[in-house]
């Protein structure tokens, strides 16, 4: 069983891992690294990596979700972010890339994204991106959805992203209608992502929905302050391995529906996807390293959009970076650096090789040590 | 059972934990966060937020207090502070105000808080708190309440806090008449709020004494020294934990006495208060944090009452920064930083949303995970 | 028992604590800081403080080890140090004083230290301390116990303290005659204090060769490399305790000799004292705090006296700080500075009134905590 | 048993720990220094000290590797750097010694180990160092074991260092005839030194191969980048342990082979090599402390060989620093710098001593304390 402290008498708490806390431990054959697979299949999408654009404003503009979509991964667009909220913000996310550190960046994302989403902007960037080719995935929040669906599915898209900083099956409420996500997704019939997530309970009731996959995470990186701010914080390790503890019962409870787990957060390297992965994530979503390559619509700026909430801002702005290169590059290398933010999955597949792994699936499999 | 380490053969110490060591994991159903309450109310007196106000000068002058009452705290004042050693000490404060850190600040201090204290102007400060209307209530020693409590209670006040580093129900001395806490508030008719304590037993004795509340914990700030001078150091989620516990077989044995806990140290965030709640506190005592709003006496200075100790003094003082808005910002916001110092009680609210829970009682049992 | 790990198949490890791992929690009565006694006894010499000066030429000459015998504690003086080499080494202090960080210190320590040791001066420097009054002890290492020990021995000092890295009751040499400890103390009539020792089973071998204290560590500062250079490293807590432990069993198996222990070692603070005690020690010694007083010999400078070693250097040369004030307000204040540095002594009896106890060997029962 | 951790539910990692996290305890008598021996023996060499040089171009030149030979340790020339694909590489050397840190640097080494290995260079490299006298070794990549072994066997060397990132004794690939190494090495007539490797089951099998030593480790030091590219982190101190238990276990199987085990990563100073050697190791394998020697061949700058990988370099370039001392000091004394990083072997003798150990074999079994 798993470790449970009691921290005073009679209050519990259990004891979480970071990826930081983990590592990867090699213990059986090598293999040749042209041998390993690092494909992912998510309901009747193919992908080449198992690799989810975050849709922040700084990761995902139509643009670059499409050339994330054409080098094997899944762009995903915020519904709610700039691009349904002005006609071109190409302007705005070029003053955006150039603010400082501190409170006035943050003040200047609430004012930005203080004005109103326009439905027809979503039906248009949702054709823009159907027209690059490749799978078409929006997000949208919990608390919109019911407002914003019509429009997504009018519009025609591939996948339905539904993600938050907490999204629960039950959503409680004595003012609005809140959203029955088992409803909801029963009348579509085009999958849906649904999380963020923590813990094994909301996974597996979050999969009892009916989602094809789970985000389990908050989207936790170097700017992130939901700690401060809401005392939550998310070991990825321990909450990864526990959703998928959830994703193993919810298929016996099925029969064989599998769904898959989505990664978010905590997430820089080569290294940390390996982790991931090796605790039990289908795939990751990767927000900050991808706002480091060229094709980064805020020219390498970086927020989370939960940094630009009106009254309760729960992330830092972080300056832009110079570029490391493409997103090619930075996906499939070949590196110049040795940080481990370039090549990504260059780099999972070699970890995978070291290990002796042919695929994803086998690849949850792999030792860990606990050594921090 | 608790863990228990032998450091050495024959010696053993509990493990304690403190807030930073662990977080909250959302783990049910999720909330509007309109639907969530965070009223709180000590004996008769009922509260909007559950929050203290640290009996320092540098955060509760007679009109800070004043103002944090408005604002639906509880302000406390300090009658062995410059309040009424100083007819008028507003010049003092503005000088405190632009020391530098160092040994310097240190003497000053020491030198300002060697004037005797006037009974007099006790009686005066608690009638300008009365005339500023709501709830009002002080801070005295242990050492120094029977020789003040006389005026203290003629002047009229509602609440009595007695707060001294470590405060027991049994004080030994040889020489003078020690206090005897029972029959002190066996005597009296307000409610009285007493401590600091950092464990189980002597908050158990505490509540045995009769007092309405107990505070947990001795006010560790970043400007604390208690540790490098004494060797004390509490851990506060165990700390309060343990004295939920004391609250918890008090109220059996009494068959129904509800004493209130308040902690005091290590809160610099919403989240931080979130945990300390979620750890079993039924309010907080915000010293440092309140410093930071603009109706703060010292104009941001912070210094801990024990940092003026005449031979021994046990905190440094901090440096006035610029404030981050007015006190009505600081406790609801809206916040335009990200780093949980803003909207300290619209942050605590909304992470009680996240977390499914209505009111302040029924989120001390939210989960607890620990990951450092 | 203790917690042992198994760092890896079949090898085994202790687990250990220092004194930062540690606090005190006060958990029971409080008493009057003025019924505290911090009284100490060595075999029929007395003092007012539990306080060794730590035999380095940076803080121990025989002026300083006077002072400290008149304030109450026990000055040490080394005889294998710059007294016993020099005529006058005031000047040679006053080079040493006004040296910088880095290797050019530690080649001009070797260089002053290469200087044989003239015997004749032993017997000098214990005259100068005897006429000061008060108690006289000299250290000397193992090496050169037996070369040295009779021109110590007739100087005529009250306590010997026979002190090296690691000191064991069974040193073998295939080359040299060993210093046989058992042996060499039966045929002494003055109390020989031992050490450093790091376990119980040192402690308890040292404890049956008839020494009346057993210092405990290896005198680690922040100065010290002893870790980098042979990877020992002693976590006091945990070698206080286990001492603790050898001192209880030798005095059942002895029917009653008490064997003190001195703790030497990670003191920097009160707090550290009042922890090293509640750990089980009887005393402490201390080097790199007590350089900090103006009655100093080097100036505030600060060298173990292994740095000096002549071809593996175990230490770093401090460069010399502002003396904080005298001898007397170092050891009992008044403080200026909260950090724990001055009023050592005032510091220690202010934590023991906290805890309740009213005397060191009371103390030495104290609750601990383990927090980090 | 070891503490086996579940991180989730179902998920279980073994608790690892680094030779940061242990330390010696010496817990019996002590020994005079001069009776201590640190001489080791692999296959027919003896050696004074346990010393092989790692196999990078910054520590290792025919010369250099000669020079440690000279000095008592093993030297070993990578087949695949500088010296077998320059016909005279100073010039590159040194232009590699001034190089700055950073991104630069890493492509520079690309550009310089893009050059195709001349296989005449690799005869013409051990001729030199065998003309310098001394026993003669060379390391070659798992890769290229099969390719580069006729010249190098023809060449005429005495100890072959067969060395990669992982080496398992079961490399599967679909396309390359894969090096069976069990095969490769019962055809030779000289001792294999193999590995790294991480774990008891690697190691055991890598030395049912038939190989003489196996390398335990990969080399980490403080510019490594392996855990940031592949997610792969290794605590030294369990990792040797565990090989040792393998060493064990195939000393029963085969009723008496011993295979050697060296120590490659964490290794800064004399104190870690104690702690390395403590926990099992029979040698250790230095690279980065080797690159302060006035002899190394990059005037003091250090990359580790895998930090030159065309696209997916781990490892980043550390700028040349000032020698600390001849190759004769560091090793030997004596020491002008207190930090552990000269004496390095004088410093393992008296780490022995101070536990009263005569050999390395004995001194395997030293008492660890486990500390952070």
């Amino acid at each position: 069983m798993r470790d449970v402290v009691e921290i005073g008498l009679g209050k519990t708490a259990q004891r979480g891992y970071h990826l930081d806390d983990i590592a990867i431990v090699p213990s059986r054959r090598t293999r040749d690294v042209d041998d390993v697979s690092t494909s992912w299949q998510l309901d009747a999408y193919p992908f080449r990596i198992p690799c989810v654009g975050h849709p922040s404003d700084a990761t995902m503009s139509p643009h670059s979700a499409v050339a994330l979509g054409r080098l094997g991964g899944l762009g995903v667009l915020n519904v709610e972010g700039l691009w349904t909220r002005y006609e071109d913000p190409t302007k705005i996310l070029e003053e955006l890339s150039r603010l400082d550190e501190g409170t006035a960046a943050t003040r200047r994302l609430q004012e930005v994204y203080s004005e109103p989403i326009r439905p027809e902007l979503i039906a248009e960037r949702v054709r823009q991106m159907r027209e690059g080719g490749g799978t078409v995935a929006v997000r949208v929040s919990p608390q919109h959805t019911l407002a914003l669906a019509p429009v997504i599915l009018d519009a025609g898209v591939d996948i339905l992203v539904i993600q938050g900083t907490i999204v629960s099956a039950e959503h409680v409420s004595t003012t609005d209608e809140p959203l029955n996500l088992k409803e909801f997704i029963a009348d579509l019939d085009l999958p849906v992502v649904a999380g963020g997530c923590t813990d094994y309970k909301t996974a597996l009731h979050l999969m009892r929905t009916g989602a094809a996959g789970v985000i389990v995470g908050l989207g936790g990186d170097e700017w992130s302050t939901t700690e401060s701010v809401l005392g939550i914080r998310v070991p990825m390790a321990t909450a990864i391995a526990d959703a998928a503890a959830a994703r193993r019962d919810y298929l016996d409870e099925t029969g064989g529906r599998y769904v898959h787990l989505i990664a978010d957060g905590d997430l820089q390297t080569s290294g940390d996807i390996a982790k991931a992965l090796g605790c039990g994530a289908d795939a990751v979503m990767l927000g900050e390293p991808l706002s480091l390559c060229a094709e980064a619509p805020a020219g390498g700026a970086w927020w989370h959009p939960a940094a630009s909430h009106p009254n309760l801002p729960r992330g830092a702005y972080g300056v832009a970076n110079e570029p490391l290169g493409s997103m090619e590059q930075l996906l499939y290398g070949p590196a110049d650096d040795p940080e481990g933010q370039l090549n990504l999955f260059g780099g999972l597949r070699r970890a995978m090789a070291k290990c002796g792994y042919r695929d994803l699936k086998e690849f949850q499999k792999v030792g860990l040590v606990l050594d921090r």
